[in-house]
């Protein structure tokens, strides 16, 4: 066990050194399992994990790897797996140490928000999951709880607004919740590549004139393709003056929070919002998987989601104690313990540091677009926001070797 | 970090002295993050984790523990949680080796399911997430795709069956999905805490009578109550007779499949499910937290599933390249590498050191059952039927100090 851990420090430590690689053609049949009557043991299982499966990773461990938003992961994060591997907590509920931490982490979470002291946040898999429980609360709020139990066939149909270039999560999200992605109303972008809130009215009295019921906006902190932000205090004005659910998918905008200006700037009014989905595993590096979502109202959360099976019935004291379940704000009983990797890396790295390397970050994409602006060959394809440079080869001949990487859709 | 290391391996070895302990009542104040700016480094943050946080775990890596139904964790797990943090790797799709460990670990499992070979599988992080997979997949069939478009709310209503006992994780699933819990149909079990198929048989004519539609007929393997088995061949021929979607929710019982006879019989007629879900967190023992999801066609399963947003546009090859994308196949676009801590296990373990470990604990229950029927003091709540027995004192004085692990109800 020591060995593999030296291997696997001495991997990160050659990080460097270690572009992606294509996996071995037979990696497939090295690996299968058809033949797992009896084990091999620990240490020839090891030694398979570092010499047939860590070398494979997905390149996102390596410094130039500019793919995707994958973050790079944290030395400090294998001691924390390890000792969740350990301690094998189950953080759906109970009285225990691992409740704690998550307590910790989330308190952390919400104070960076900004969201009022009455938020209540818990940890997920990733944004996906997370838009489904802010969403779902929206709709407890919008319909009443006894949606729970009558579910939403009766009611009438919603209508949910993005900006052109949201994120696929919104709308599998409303398919997975029964609602289609017909619920989807996409607004129009102004020249900044922000949602359009003269659109945005417009398109909220068309639906409120055929029956449709207004049940969210969502604005875009950070968007994939292009790392804009939309005006998240003017959408905030907005459903306030109408009403209307505010959720901010910030999944990897959350945490320009953490930057300085004018950066941090573009997060401003993602505070007012009534639920935000963010994601850990991107720009904070935290290894895969876990994101998060909060809720403006602690109380709605938690109606939104509790229902304790009777073998989970409270107890005063004891392992069945204790006033924080998490079960009863989200969907899954069994919980792993990734609070543990977050509270970690915060508690060891601090936050400062992560607010550096963030800034860094944005000053590095902006001096990105200055070469490319300085550039004979080159032109961007859209201003730069925050943390994504799309630009193309506008002159030249290298205009003949187009790539897939050339070929991503605006957002706007 | 070696240090750490050797503190996990020693707790791991001193399982046996170290039973549950409530945690100090300053933990939360230890444990804060409010003055997080500046980090206190890795070798202070990791001795505070052995400190502060592993003595409190839930309590079930202690040999007595018998509180629900907690996995107990594998030490070999602690290795492939260090190598999954390093390699911090996105199992969402991409062509690298964790998903061809993941698609190791599947076709494994679908090996031990007994499904067909047109089946497919994804882990996901317990039954609860892969009861929503299963039962979106039953409503695909039974509407068409076009209701990820147009959603649920112009079709007819829907009857999904369960025994008396089941899970609440149906009810919290057909919440999120948006048909709330009113769409159960409980059913009368008979005297083996079974689906009775002739109360199964009435309740389907009344919903259809009704124009309500059956969408699925859920068996249970190993409830969590009592640890019985729907008789699940008769469920399947019930199923296949009147073509309705037949899943099992074998978040425990799907192992009794590893077992020796008479328990591996408990799970006949699984294998003729259309969907199963089934957890490795539990009798297992591997790390929380993971389940798996097993479709009976993977043609269904993909479109039930797939939505790539652009910029994940499938290339030939590279990184951008391969052929299975598990964001084709459920809800995360962002997924950790809980694959490789199963992989890891049935490598190095065995399968067959799993089965005698399943088949030893339905054997320790059985004499536990015999003990108290040997008893003056004690009466069977309930036959036993696999690893869980239920028992009160009906004679004596004890009878006075009645604790809450008495007060579980029946689940027939």
């Amino acid at each position: 066990m020591h060995k593999l851990m030296d291997e696997c420090l001495a991997r990160m430590k050659q990080a460097r050194d270690l572009p992606w690689q294509p996996k071995p053609c037979d990696l497939a049949d090295r690996l299968s399992l058809q033949d797992a009557a009896k084990g091999v043991g620990s240490a020839q299982s090891l030694d398979q994990l570092a010499q047939d499966i860590m070398p494979y990773a997905t390149g996102n461990t390596h410094p130039k790897f500019f793919g995707w938003v994958h973050g790079a992961g944290l030395p400090v994060s294998v001691g924390a797996e390890m000792v969740a591997a350990t301690m094998n907590s189950n953080c759906g509920g109970r009285d225990h140490g691992a409740i704690e931490v998550e307590r910790a982490t989330l308190d952390w979470l919400l104070g960076v928000s900004g969201m009022p002291d009455t938020a209540s946040a818990i940890l997920t898999t990733g944004t996906s999951q997370a838009t489904i429980l802010g969403l779902t609360a929206a709709r407890n709020r919008q319909f009443g709880h006894d949606v729970r139990k009558t579910g939403i066939q009766s009611l009438p149909k919603i209508a949910v607004y993005v900006r052109r270039g949201t994120h696929s999560c919104i709308g599998k999200a409303l398919e997975a919740m029964g609602y289609g992605t017909d619920a989807i109303h996409i607004v129009d972008t102004d020249e900044n590549m922000r949602m359009d809130i003269a659109s945005l009215a417009l398109a909220v009295a068309e639906d409120q004139a055929s029956g449709r019921v207004p049940l969210a906006v969502i604005g875009t902190a950070g968007s994939v393709n292009t790392g804009s932000f939309d005006n998240l205090d003017k959408i905030a004005d907005f459903c306030a003056e109408f009403d209307i659910w505010f959720h901010v998918d910030a999944a990897f905008g959350f945490w320009a929070k953490l930057a300085d200006q004018p950066w941090k700037q573009l997060t401003d009014g993602m505070e007012r919002a009534n639920s935000i989905s963010c994601d850990f595993h991107k720009w904070m590096s935290i290894p895969y998987d876990c994101g998060a979502c909060m809720i403006y109202d602690r109380t709605l959360h938690f109606d939104t989601f509790t229902s304790r099976p009777n073998y989970l019935e409270q107890q005063e004291e004891g392992l069945g104690g204790g006033d924080l379940w998490f079960c009863d704000y989200g969907l899954e009983l069994s919980r792993g313990f990734r609070a543990l990797k977050v509270w970690t890396a915060i508690k060891s790295i601090g936050t400062d540091a992560f607010s550096a390397s963030i800034t860094d970050n944005c000053k590095q994409t902006f001096l990105m677009a200055e070469l490319v602006e300085a550039s004979d060959l080159l032109e961007l394809s859209f201003p730069v926001s925050s943390n994504v440079c799309c630009f193309y080869v506008a002159h030249g001949e290298a205009l003949l070797h187009k790539s897939p990487l050339w070929r991503a859709s605006p957002d706007p």
